[in-house]
């Protein structure tokens, strides 16, 4: 729990690069049929950099976002992005998800994405959420498994050096699987479930451009945030790293390169 | 390539039994989207038991099939299967996929589902049935893709196990991760890729009979047939085998099951 509320992927420019490649190559898939009501307040807990930020709130130009990160630095990159964007819907402020200054039942509706499987408690997060949401919203989480992504060719070290990363996620006392949980965690908070659907993407080499993306862009960087304590842990070691990096990259190369990654997405009602 | 006509999953009655569970729960899935013309000929290639053979008829009942199987034995429950479901488009032929009787463009459409995983040579295969596909025919595959199904909850056992079972069908010079890699089959064997998907089935506590139907009536039951192989290839501990079984079961109940498994279609169209 010591470290509840450190980002596992860290605030490099790097990271807030492939955070914004993510979302762009996600955007349609995860969130492109969410809309809220004109009018409506909308709640988006934990926005980091504001990947998800421009996306949503362009789609919803009518309703009104107020959009918290325990980070001021990501709270400036967001800021500036959608400022950027032209984006004049969207309020930011520092706070803590696990701690909300807001009052009970203060959102119309809240929207999480890539959030829970960072937190040590992922239900008293969800609780802390439906407090400051009113009765008859809805609670939107999206999150991803890790445990879903496969790519070929497999070698044993890039799937070694993957689940390595998973790992290190684990041990910080996160939960990277969290995807396949997202109806009991949402059911047990008490939320009347609206639905619970796996988004899945997969790319192979007749879209080399998401291929590219999805390997390169995503999910090789996405493993070396995780390389100094893999390998301080001694989940790995180097060799294995290097080879299972490499490797991986190999995935986004003709003629028989694919990938494929599943996020799941929870829509939950507030009845009580 | 010693094994290469056997049939991984063994010719029991169970075997017979979890087939057309499957095959019932998938169908909807896999093809319920696939019609031939009125008059069209279609090679179904590896029928097995007919777990698809009856659903594929009935949904192109001016087509004609002609499906072939190695197994006699197979055929002859084939045979009864689409007798009583008063299927009569479709006649049944005792042949080897890796060498057709028939004259070389024989037929309008090629249909192969649940069949390459199972053999030493998949290009052979896909060569000797575009052999006998019309030029301007297509060609389709529905293969599964063992490394992408998880469970919750995913215990240490349950995905060794589960492993060991993807080991065995390796070792015997099978291919169990063949799903992913249906595009550069396809691409490689000359076809023009018309589609390359990825099909899903999900299930948590929500739909109770879905999640019981893919956990006790498909994927524990596929584990039990390699059971044996996977104790006397020294895979795995007859303990940490049990328990992963236990627990592939438990993934079944509430309130946190789920699983996930991914299947791909590929169709590719014979041009040369």
């Amino acid at each position: 729990m010591l470290l509840l509320t450190r980002y596992m992927h860290g605030y490099t420019q790097r990271e807030a690069e492939r955070l914004h490649d993510q979302s762009s190559i996600l955007e349609q898939l995860l969130h492109s049929d969410i809309a809220y009501p004109p009018g409506s307040t909308v709640l988006e807990a934990g926005c980091g950099v504001g990947a998800q930020t421009v996306a949503l709130a362009k789609r919803s130009p009518q309703a009104g976002f107020t959009s918290i990160d325990i980070s001021p630095d990501s709270l400036d990159r967001a800021r500036a992005l959608t400022e950027s964007e032209g984006v004049t819907n969207v309020r930011f402020q520092q706070a803590d998800i696990m701690g909300l200054p807001f009052e009970d039942q203060s959102f119309d509706h809240v929207f999480v994405c890539f959030v829970l499987e960072h937190l040590g408690d992922p239900p008293a997060a969800l609780a802390e959420m439906k407090r400051v949401l009113k009765r008859g919203g809805s609670m939107t989480v999206i999150e991803g498994d890790h445990g879903s992504c496969f790519w070929n060719p497999e070698t044993a070290a890039s799937r070694r050096a993957w689940q390595a990363m998973i790992r290190v996620q684990q041990e910080m006392g996160h939960d990277p699987l969290i995807g396949r949980r997202l109806y009991p965690l949402l059911s047990s908070a008490g939320f009347d479930i609206d639905e619970v659907i796996p988004l899945s993407a997969y790319a192979d080499c007749s879209r080399p451009e998401l291929l590219d993306g999805g390997i390169n862009k995503i999910l090789a960087p996405m493993m070396e945030t995780a390389r100094e304590e893999a390998l301080q842990m001694g989940l790995i070691d180097r060799a294995t790293w290097e080879q299972g990096i490499a490797d991986m990259h190999r995935a986004a190369m003709p003629p028989d390169g694919s990938v494929f990654y599943t996020w799941f997405r929870g829509v939950g009602i507030r009845r009580q």
